[in-house]
């Protein structure tokens, strides 16, 4: 190991090591950037100092409430700023932020609540009912509501509780934080929307949560003062890391409470937004928007995706308004994107179809992390051919500590040294990860592998339609078939013999689907498409 | 603390937690970047699966005679190609990296070989008469030499010593790497140019020089595939972590043997430079150019300078012909720059000298530092009113691990928990720091002090001025006063009278230069005016 013959007096010591945390960023920001606007929500701007001020306040005002450190503070918010707030502030006062899926049902929030033991959730006023529901529902102490009204949304409290804003009233904007004191130390408590089973409780670190930070702001090109809206929801992956990564750049955040069209190209046409993540699903929003919801701006706003590959017709129809569309993957497991399909300059010329099939590659590894590979079934890599199925494994120092109170499934998830995705993928000759499908999505007709998304790209084709979504459905004679759900575009039309014939057209016999469904497919609240419900629709068919 | 009730499953493991090591950024750039260029030098073009293997080479050729973990291998090495990979692969067979910069004395090269005890140094045709004299005046066992000869600079092996390029022959491509297993082993020792004494060894760690790489990527707002030339030596402070770092970005190294004007332009011009840092006096050698050695170029090339403020004039000079300046800080205790003079949008229409005074700032903090900031002799902040002085103070993880068999320096390096510089500065109120003198570069007269750096700024506008650098002269009135070592620009002229009427009309009487000294002016290999062979010739006058 590389230690010179004598280390006397080369210890760690104040001066050299710090525990790494996003919480530095803040402060240094504070210091530096004092006078930049850090937060923007429609009339509110916050300069650097005015944030620190208040997550100061949030912090202490919290301790001054008896949280103590290593206790959870949950929140049930949009993204607004006090959801940036708590990122900072409830860690400063030493607790562990649980976000939480404001779209979740009773029974879920009940099970988080109980299963974190949160002592106070800082609750939107629409959520409040949710809240109540889950806290009558729920075993055991319940957590504290503090509740945040919004005036910008029009949305007054309820008073009933005691209020954010009283809350920080009560806070010190100059109390000193609680900083970790060893990097390991727990930050957040992230609950996976498992679509089977109950939720598990992701634990991250401090020291993943900062370099996550600095992996993402170089691997998506990001220079000082980026303008960044918040459209992934800050309660998935902790919005990817970006609330803690914008400080780091003296970037400004801007807030985005309900994700429509109209919001996103205001946002950009106002605010000057540079970047911002989110799935397919907003991309096709954004290309579908009436005439009267848009903007017009004159540069490139950079969009990161995720959750599905963007199909080709989205591409094609977006990128000529000004956007720049790049995929990225991960899951809550690594602190979000964790690969990126890195756009290659010798790829700028290409156009069309096989572009469209560059962008779609699921990618390389991100810097932060050390390794993402494909595994075949014995956990070797499988060959580099562009073929050959695996699964996704990824190490590195963006990842989770673990389930919290889990540690089966942690050692289940963590075999043989790798985090395991559960996502089936191939690599290109050139290193690129491309997935196939989720584990769980994958259709085994005939004895023979069909992936639903190779079955989707080909339908996602087809003029009249806007959306669609492929699962198995069980077949006495195949075992399993593909089942397409199908959502048209506005005004258009389109058999099921047609879509059939259009997929048979340009697939093997086994991967042509062999029923369409018209109809609305079901979201969750990140605009990934539950296919456990289609499954289940499926088997009735 | 931050550690959630129930941390059972939690801990660290191999799927979540690597030590940090720019090593990485080479192992992933061979991955994903595979294909691109990684070292240019001359006609040598190599792509990134090259330069990997050509690294593993180098670590298992060291291995097979003998190098083992925890040894010291120097180089005594221009930056050619060769330092680059040296920085890879000595620490790839866990050996610890110790560049020592080519134009020390003999008696100083033997003392750091006795020090460092180095097994082997990597040592450049040029330079084997410096290493035999070296090792024939040291005491203990001397390093072995392995030579390299430089085709594109003509300069062929000596054959008395086994080649580098042998060695690489007898190493393996695909030979597993040592990484570190823990990110405070080290990974460099270099020795300060110490103006005075013998110079100490100082040590960087994994970990500093990864988070050095990050830290600057994203301060020096570059994107990926920078093409950085190599003008900052890389035997100082490793070149500032830039070799580590360009991989990490899917960069390409320029390497360059000879700083000139001439190679420079040529580099942008050829190679397409996007970056490079060097001192003032290479941005002087470029205004200055003959039109000969110019090439003209169509893209703003970013200048990182340290080591003095660009002066006004410079400033004035260099940005029209296409170079964007700013000034970093730091020192090797550091890893290099610690600071950066971080330009605000708000200054962008400011000009002229205003410019050039905010240009000139020392700056504020990076962001994989913690603080930086001035302290009185007490050890508190200073007003942050542009007044003040005191010394900068600086703690974070890219913080040396201390000198090295000196536990003693290393105690006062770090008195009260940070890394005392020795330099002297005050705080604008909005916390950028201006260095006003190095400690020991202060002129006391008749009890004021006089910053030295000031009679500089104000000599350096002079028309005629081409260079110059102020110390103390003993005087036995006033104990010392200014007295100025000025470089006239080609064919122009001034006299002694006419300088000091010049500084007097623009300074307090006690700051004004009571000699002036006509000279070329003494530099270090970096470029730094060496003051302390003026001061010796002051006190002679």
């Amino acid at each position: 190991m590389g230690w010179l013959p004598d280390e006397t007096g080369l210890d760690r010591c104040a001066a050299n090591h710090v525990a790494l945390t996003p919480l530095s960023h803040l402060r240094r920001a504070a210091d530096i950037f004092a006078e930049r606007t850090a937060v923007v929500y429609g009339q509110t701007r916050r300069s650097y100092l005015d944030y620190y001020g208040r997550v100061s306040r949030l912090a202490s005002g919290l301790a001054a409430h008896g949280i103590k450190p290593g206790d959870v503070v949950a929140t049930l918010l949009p993204n607004v700023p006090a959801q940036a707030e708590a990122h900072f502030g409830v860690p400063a006062c030493g607790a562990i932020l649980n976000t939480i899926n404001t779209r979740l049902d009773t029974d879920t929030v009940a099970y988080i609540f109980e299963h974190g033991s949160a002592r106070v959730v800082l609750c939107d006023s629409a959520c409040i009912g949710l809240a109540e529901d889950a806290i009558k529902a729920m075993q055991g102490p319940a957590p504290q509501i503090v509740e945040i009204a919004d005036e910008e949304a029009g949305i007054e409290a309820s008073g009933h509780y005691l209020t954010y804003e009283a809350l920080l009233e009560q806070g010190d904007p100059a109390a000193d934080w609680v900083m970790p004191e060893d990097e390991w130390e727990s930050i957040a408590l992230n609950y996976t929307s498992g679509t089977t089973g109950r939720p598990k409780g992701v634990v991250y670190h401090h020291r993943g949560a900062y370099l996550a930070t600095m992996g993402n702001a170089i691997s998506w090109r990001m220079v000082l003062y980026p303008v960044y809206l918040t459209i992934v929801p800050l309660f998935h992956c902790n919005g990817w890391c970006h609330t803690w990564m914008v400080p780091m750049m003296g970037g400004t955040l801007v807030c985005c409470r309900d994700i429509t069209a109209r919001n996103i190209y205001d946002a950009i046409a106002d605010e000057g937004v540079t970047h911002f993540g989110g799935a397919p699903i907003v991309l096709n929003s954004l290309i579908n928007a009436p005439e009267s919801d848009r903007r017009s701006f004159d540069h490139i706003v950079e969009v990161f995706t995720a959750g599905a590959p963007p199909p080709a017709a989205t591409l094609a129809a977006i990128e000529p308004l000004g956007f720049n569309v790049t995929q990225v993957y991960g899951l809550t497991e690594v602190y979000g994107p964790a690969t990126e399909c890195t756009w290659k300059p010798e790829w700028d010329d290409i156009q069309g179809d096989e572009r469209a099939a560059l962008k779609a590659r699921t990618g390389v590894l991100m810097p932060m992390m050390e390794e993402a590979v494909v595994h075949d079934s014995h956990g070797e890599p499988v060959a580099r051919d562009g073929a050959h199925l695996g699964e996704i494994a990824m190490r590195g120092n963006a990842v989770m500590k673990g389930y919290y109170k889990n540690p089966e499934a942690t050692r289940a998830a963590f075999k043989g040294g790798y985090f395991r995705s559960g996502d089936i993928a191939f690599q290109h000759p050139d290193g690129y990860i491309k997935i196939t499908d989720r584990a769980k999505d994958i259709i085994i007709s005939g004895g023979e592998n069909v992936s639903s998304v190779e079955v989707e790209d080909v339908l996602a084709r087809h003029p009249a339609v806007s959306l669609c979504a492929v699962v198995a459905k069980p077949d006495e004679k195949w075992g399993e078939v593909p089942c397409a759900f199908v959502e048209l575009k506005p005004e258009a039309e389109a058999t099921e013999e047609e879509l059939i014939a259009f997929a048979r057209a340009r697939l093997a016999g086994f991967k042509t689907p062999k029923k369409i469904v018209f109809s609305d497919l079901p979201k969750t609240s990140t605009g990934k498409i539950q296919k456990f419900e289609l499954r289940a629709v499926a088997k009735l068919l």
